[in-house]
């Protein structure tokens, strides 16, 4: 199967994802600066769900380049990236207005299991592909990923003792990803435009 | 006419209502655990329906890779689906707040709308490619689809004993479309790449 | 310039458009049947918009089949018909919850100027690929539009009148639509798929 | 890497930017004409915005026309674009529900920090396509731009004076920017086209 639309499809639903959580900045009731003060713990949910949500864009986009056609299982490993996607507005909300232990704890619980999400992706797509192939040694053994579960785990237990903490590492997860995949991209560099 | 299009805009509209249902689960009002039990049928109504809704793009993605091009009956039983997919997000939400009988009947009344949407859209289809081709071969007699139909007719009946063992039959159809549909992957691979 | 992004963000905006019509049907309060009736003339409005939405979609699809290629003012001659398309949602739910003179008007307004709209757009079009092109003669002169303009002209004078026989033009403008332009659709079936 | 998910992505987030902002025009409690009326500064903030993103589509758009292709930097740049027209309809809203100082002021800093992003997204195309390049020639020194950032400047600072002659700076920007660019269009045009 053409990959063309499992593209479009992720794209549309990002993009959803990315930009309804910015209805939750809910303009202030008077027009004084002091009112947007206590908007910015939303705001900096929002800053930090933007920049995650938009690493897993760019990392999906490096992903779809190397990739030559889709089946049924690589369908519904992407669909359920987006399934735990889609509960990032929820959690950037909820942590963003309550920023304690529990709230700051299930926001790690959803990244983690969206990278556990993107993690069996690359798996469907190797298996589909051929260890040999393009693809798979352009996503290698994929240790940033392992990295961001096992800070992930660290954060949510952390949160219990100091969301501040907590909230830090989810920060450090975004500055590791924030550099696009140099594996895929030197890969495809090497090859000329895959696609 | 080509079909690009009727592919974007159906990604487009699948998209919003697989996210938008989302929106529904509000962030609790305080941040302890025990705030995210009452949103739990809210919370298992919104997997349910990502999966239906799921099914529905997955196999209108099969359907439209054996599509050659499409007319302008295509276009309205297409659209006429897209009308029952967007009433989704409404029943979903009531059936969580609401687990009685008549919201969990009106989500099955829904999904049967949708199943026969769907069904006259493949109808549409076969007759404008003809009896003999490689989509009618591939669709065949769909016999999931009319099981479908009737297991979701049984459990909106049931719905009025049982809201439990309906929203049951809504699983046993999820789990049964689950798994791609077999009969168009093998005509695809059969003959390479259709696009 | 190529005419694929312009289908493309059209496709979003209409896409988001007919979706998020449907958010303000609100789930009821209450699980019982009775709860449904004071939501059904919102939920006819519904229908209607999606219809006539739908028939926006439908055409702009035709029209854009048989475009080559685009300049800057067809692309703003689209922006302005989305424009008026984005006023549809509110028109909608205003009339749906007060069906009285005013809203009926409005809602008659808002797609009177998507009508003119749309026109204006054809006529944009045509300027581009010249008066001989295949789209100016599939295009011809659009009795249909000016009709839709005259009837919603009517619709809106009725309204202080009666805004059911106000509605009920609005009606008979989707239906007289609902069939795609057989116009265009046979210039494009003369000369195979354009595109 | 290819731009066409660049493109489809930027799409999608601008035609939901410029759709959601809608919903804030919330359907008035009744159906008498002079319910509109609380709706104006609303409405005009509304159009203003829509003209706002709607040129920033124009513009990626023409920009996009003569990218050959993208890498990690210019992702970056687009998101980042991308994230501050994300904020337009929360400073939209706002500005129209309190067209005071502050909001309008905010309202233009927002739209500074868009402009600037766009700066940076050209900056980071002509880095990759070389100084060279059609892109290259075809931007030019961007005085447009540039001229954007200053009136914003200016704007933002009058609104502590008056907010109507701040916006009606942002009126201005609007109506400079309104024709798409010559610049480009003509680069483009020299050689047909491009893509």
């Amino acid at each position: 199967m053409h990959k063309s639309r499992l593209e479009a499809f992720s794209d549309g639903v990002i993009a959803i994802i990315i930009t309804i959580m910015v209805l939750e900045l809910r303009a202030p009731e008077e027009g004084a600066l002091s009112a947007l003060l206590p908007l910015l713990p939303k705001f900096l949910s929002y800053i930090l769900s933007f920049v995650l949500v938009g690493i897993y864009w760019n990392n999906h986009h490096h992903l779809l380049q190397v990739t030559k056609s889709v089946n049924g299982s690589i369908l519904w490993a992407n669909m359920h990236l987006l399934f735990w996607l889609s509960l990032v507005p929820f959690a950037t909300i909820w942590m963003g207005e309550h920023f304690e232990a529990i709230p700051v704890a299930i926001y790690g619980g959803v990244q983690w299991a969206a990278g556990l999400a993107y993690f069996i992706l690359t798996r469907a797509l190797i298996t589909h592909h051929g260890v040999d192939s393009v693809l798979a040694k352009a996503v290698g053994r994929d240790h940033k990923g392992l990295r961001s579960l096992f800070l992930y785990t660290a954060a949510i237990a952390l949160a219990f003792f100091s969301p501040w903490l907590s909230a830090g590492l989810y920060v450090v997860v975004a500055v590791m990803w924030l550099i696009p995949d140099p594996r895929i991209e030197e890969k495809v560099a090497e090859k000329g435009h895959i696609n």
